[in-house]
């Protein structure tokens, strides 16, 4: 037999709060999950620095990425049982392409690193390109497994991330806008936070997907369902993830590496600074195997390390993320952004490095748009199917995702030290302070009669 | 207004997916979980090596702290309402001591390291006594706040944690057979690894509970919730905390902490090895501050240090552990304990260093004892108190609870590198396999002929 | 002790899926609950004819009135924690106001009877009058009990459920467009019929009320907790309360009753057909001692009475109910809606009695609505309140709740009997039901050539 | 296509609080959902007067039934995945037993009549013999189905009901020690009543079933899953099954029915007691389409005539079953039961009839049983399958469960007035209440000094 469709004789289950059990019923994917490579997401937080606000949040993309394998084997399942194709080109499911969706599932986010998005922005990683690396270079365990199931395996599985594998069906499986990984992370985020924005029907939305020519579509019967799928998802976005405090431990982050990063770049300290599993990347020049090797923890560990680097920047800031004291923020908008240049200078004048005390933070999001072929990466609207095969673009048919679709939530802030504006306390400072808070009114910054 | 009783304007809450909100009204509460000692519980997880069988096992130290705060904070509740004392002596509730109470709850776990168990095993290290000591030294935040409450607070809250307190009821809050951190641990931990087992009734737990002159008895109409309670926690150790595979990894963990101490002790390793942190620890001379460096992510980078490091023993085990490839395991008694040197030895021909790649694993508890004064620490057992105010030893009127109390239950394990029991595989030591695979039946040793 | 505070010495306990615990601590209360008036509301099902579509939906108006009561309980509780007046006028709450509130609570439904909206429809009756009645009339134990309180509390309990009360707060409880009853009837109808759409997050939504001048409004920080109640109250409506399967049973019933109330008419059926707990109703001329004798079981014991009833339409119509064979429909539209004369007649040609075997029904809800003085009963509406105090309403900052407020949500549908559908079956019909099919197309009424 | 296999082009589901989804993929078994006897156990309550204590328990035998099918349906797809059958009597799962199965599930309970054992009771009938009748009779909606599928198909349903069926894995599914309907009925007795004591790990209980010669073994690995299962029992049956308030209104119940089964005896209240639809019982001579008539509904509507019925004993019965005024209870024993006949005497003193008004309860149960075959009906037990095959009695391997086999837990209780425990009222009657109070002592009857 070959290792293709080498099922196990028994179904082998991983217990998961979420889904209950994820089943797994191909030795593939048993492999997948054994590699170090796979392995090391169990040591990246899937949500970051939003522990900080929410304390359940600590799962890892590890618990994620299992749960976006075990709702993909649930389409299949519901596809294979209801739609399977009898003829090619019917536009139904191929079952055939079951372990290409799985496979591409369970690794759709095995190139993240620790803290990912933070980490990318100073050390111009990109997860994406290594996702597809992990998945083509043959120095990787996870490329040997899916080389043994076909010589061209591997590169399906990362076709199917990358949007390029030619059935769309499996595409929008992983990605789309109400994927398989958009719904894990949804209810697991939900139950880990302890938030219920996040729940919504999946055994329900799971019920009415249908495949068709060009992906796959969801039944009328459940427009419900899917758009209480969106409203959930449009929740948690302003609720948990765009959380100001748990942005503001973000800032502290990007500084505190933006701060190692220009250290080490000054003759005195490169030698003194040296934080072994780093320097690869503070010198732009790592491998697969340099970056396979990061983790929340070591980036952890060398901030430990820091909290005693004689540069008061650099120990400050490492205090400040390890025992959580975030930068406060008022919002602001293009009306009021002149007065930022002011506000950065009174930081200054309170004995603050502006550069690593003070920041700009946005956090938007679309929480649905129809297809817009003009736009930068346009988006597979979501198609509801009628009783007579007709097509109906969601937000065509629903006021509440009209409502939400194509607009962008979210804010802009201005980020600082919490102590500008402890105005109760009377310290030298204290006119500097009251100076910083006549810009702030009710969490934003207010236009100031200066700049008026 | 002094710190003690300085209570909120407004509760503040922190939002938490087992109790939905954990309730604050203290300042000092507040200034205690903001302390570098607290936050540092966010980077040691609760159930160590759990998560690689159950993988939901990722909550933390600090998550659980702030859960047995909770609930002691609503015993306090009930307990003032139904019960407050009227006159000194009778045996009720007085509610000065509820901020004694909350303090030692939210503090109870406080020095707990990373990979406790096993790190205290290989260094000598003693959280409880770690814990007493960031109470009540001065240099530590916590020891600053509680001070600031009254000079002899510290030492008050230290002593309801080593159970000298003189109020028993507030000494059970925290630490019986039923108290709040089982409580919150059985609640928690069966939350995150979706088991069910540990599930039971908190709320009529908490209303049926009740202070008096001893302690804290339960009404007799809650007793089957009581009893519920050790059921679910006896399930819990049957079904979790002893799992194998669990423990299998506990064993990589400790050989691999033990090769290194050793390797470290080598002339010609001593400088290459060198992991700054735990130098302290491996030179038997470390400080508090050294301690408080310490967290699960620190020891795993060592271990991804190690990985590279030129003794196949240490780098093997350290890949073992960081790739989740337990040692193996099979049950043993003192009737089959005998097989083990042969074993051992078999081993060793395999090609494994025996010292590092066997392992003796024992893991027992007690789910339930009555008061026992000839045991080493007697347990305050569980009183039921009927409507005319006698009290019953639980296990005197419940068969369920009889059935297991005063029983260990758990088993004995011998641990092994999985490749042993491999003997499909047609290698040079298939005929070692077979000879060592002649022992094992049923997943537990059985006697052999050679030996019999 | 006069009888109106006078609180029990311990509370007393409710067991209940929603809510966990119904906690009482007033005898009023358990008092009042133990009235035959209150405990009649044990035999009304909360939802009617939709357990006909969702089984689960078997909750009576009597667990839905505790919670009601409960979630009331639990804003006296915050308020008077939170926002305890000081002086009067200042717009805080007054905890004098708890036990008129939670009395409102208890008997807001006591009036409501069997199958309650259809049965009002055919006899002529109004379940707020008679909730009046109950409350006001010294017959009732009901009245009796809150008479014992103070002679005028009665009148004030009533006020509270009509609207007329003067303090603002304790109406908006009991009735707005958030107050405790539709909260909990979200929960607890979704919680039995299994659905997910009507979960919200009822602690956070209770933690951001806060009482002011004018009533109650929400904490700024909570408006999305306000958001996805209203998203989630106009989800129930759209895929439980307005089920066209449920409404096709509760169009049986109304031809049922109105069948058996024309025989009653005609003097050769008067005295064979005689439901004696009925006669009143079909007489016009009712006691309340009367109204209180009716129940889901009364109604449906003479229905089985009915079965051999010698009218076949009675006699069908019964059996219809009872074994759940509900009409079955299509909707339409002003464009459409000069079908249905000719559908109706194809109907009589098929043998039916179109007065009794064709409707119309109509289902509108409004899920939210901004005040406007102009309407009919203009709505409370609901008030987000600033940091500055300032008060905003709802939709003005929501762009989800602007997209369904003030739009009404429904649809209207012709019913008819599900045989008429049933084109497959050559029968003597055939062409009947082939012709009457033509006017049907996915789910509608389609314009007809005939008409066109 | 014949009926038999006639599967439903799409799966048709139905919404269940508890299972989510009932799935059916049979045309025949929505047939039988359809029939008239089916929808009638929608009008009976699962747990008949329990929800005068647990109020949320109002859930009927209707979705109970569709429940035990579910789980049915469950068990054969697990079995049919893991374990179909390769040849005769190799004791896997035959596949063809499927419908057989779940035919059986569906209508073990479709012979329970309205309060189902209190009117076996007083009435002399059977469900059991009922059950068998539905199915065999040619008169039913049921039979007429089943028979549709082949002739003698009602007998092979009706042979699983009473244990003759041949393939004892189908019948040990619906009936045995852990069969699909204790299963469901814990559960959802558990999520109605909103206690957690019937809580268990469904899905993995299900998981380590598995068919063999002799019926259906438990995998050694579930054997705690199985364990909880029946602890869970055990405590449903002490907290909630036998609760002493539920059994005082089942007593009251009991007495009424007695009370108007005397009156209908006597010849003046012969003519005007009349309930038209209890007469065939009251005659000792019914039809099963009379018993077909009777719903809790129907028992209900009569006991709401009597209010009114010239009878103080009938009115006064009906008026408290009606609006929730059960008799009181204490425990009693052998050594106290010589006290029964004196507070018989005393309540007639104090004006009670004590035929209708005292009265003796018991509730037992064999919470497990190993197998007994000198039992009068012995038990299936149990077995747990170890890897090699070897079959161990649960009750040998469990402590847990050893400690409540083969042991009757429940009591034996002495009913009464409320009335006669009220010492405090000084009335008429006092010294009456006070001799009947001094035989009671901590909620059970105590020896008393005369009658030492």
């Amino acid at each position: 037999m070959t290792y293709a469709p080498q099922k196990l004789t028994r179904e082998k289950v991983f217990r998961d709060p979420v889904h209950n059990y994820i089943r797994v019923d191909y030795q593939v994917i048993l492999d997948l999950i054994d590699t170090p490579e796979f392995q090391r997401l169990r040591r990246i937080k899937q949500l970051g620095t939003t522990s900080s606000v929410f304390q359940g949040a600590e799962h890892s993309r590890f618990t994620h990425s299992l749960g976006v394998y075990e709702i993909t084997r649930q389409i299949c399942d519901q596809f294979q049982i209801n739609y399977p194709t009898k003829q090619p080109g019917d536009g139904l499911w191929n079952d055939n392409e079951r372990l290409v969706a799985l496979c591409a599932a369970l690794l759709h986010d095995i190139g993240h690193g620790a803290y990912s998005h933070t980490f990318e922005h100073i050390f111009d990683t990109d997860h994406e390109s290594i996702t597809r690396q992990i998945i083509m270079t043959p120095e990787t365990k996870v490329n040997q497994i899916l080389s043994q199931v076909a010589p061209d395996f591997p590169a399906k599985v990362a076709s199917v991330i990358d949007h390029t594998y030619p059935n769309p069906q499996v595409v929008q499986m992983i990605s789309s806008q109400i994927d398989a990984d958009r719904m894990d992370y949804l209810l697991r985020d939900a139950y880990n936070t302890g938030t219920k924005y996040g729940e919504f029907d999946l055994t329900r939305v799971l019920r009415v997907m249908r495949p068709y020519a060009n992906g796959i579509a969801f039944l009328a019967n459940g427009m419900h369902a899917v758009e209480d799928y969106i409203v959930s998802r449009f929740q948690m976005y302003q609720q948990v993830y765009f959380h100001p405090v748990s942005r503001g431990m973000e800032v502290v982050l990007q500084k505190l590496l933006q701060r190692a990063k220009f250290l080490y770049e000054q003759p005195d300290h490169h030698q003194s600074l040296a934080p072994q599993l780093l320097i690869p990347f503070f010198e732009h020049d790592f491998t697969l195997r340099d970056y396979l090797k990061l983790d929340d923890g070591v980036l952890n560990t060398y901030f430990i390390y820091w909290l005693d680097y004689p540069d008061t920047v650099l120990n400050d800031l490492a205090d400040r993320f390890l025992s959580r004291r975030p930068l406060k923020s008022v919002k602001f908008n293009p009306s009021t952004e002149d007065c930022l240049p002011e506000m950065r200078a009174l930081t200054e004048q309170a004995g603050y490095n502006a550069t690593y005390y003070t920041a700009v933070n946005n956090s938007f999001d679309l929480p649905y748009d129809a297809y817009d072929p003009s736009a930068k990466s346009p988006k597979t609207q979501i198609e509801i199917i009628q009783s007579d095969g007709q097509l109906n673009e969601l937000s065509s048919i629903s006021n509440l995702v009209a409502a939400i679709s194509g607009k962008f939530s979210g804010d802009e802030r201005f980020y600082f030290p919490k102590e500008m504006s402890d105005t109760a306390n009377l310290e030298v400072f204290a006119p500097i302070y009251q100076q910083f808070n006549s810009y702030i009114n009710n969490g934003a910054i207010q236009a100031h009669p200066h700049n008026q």
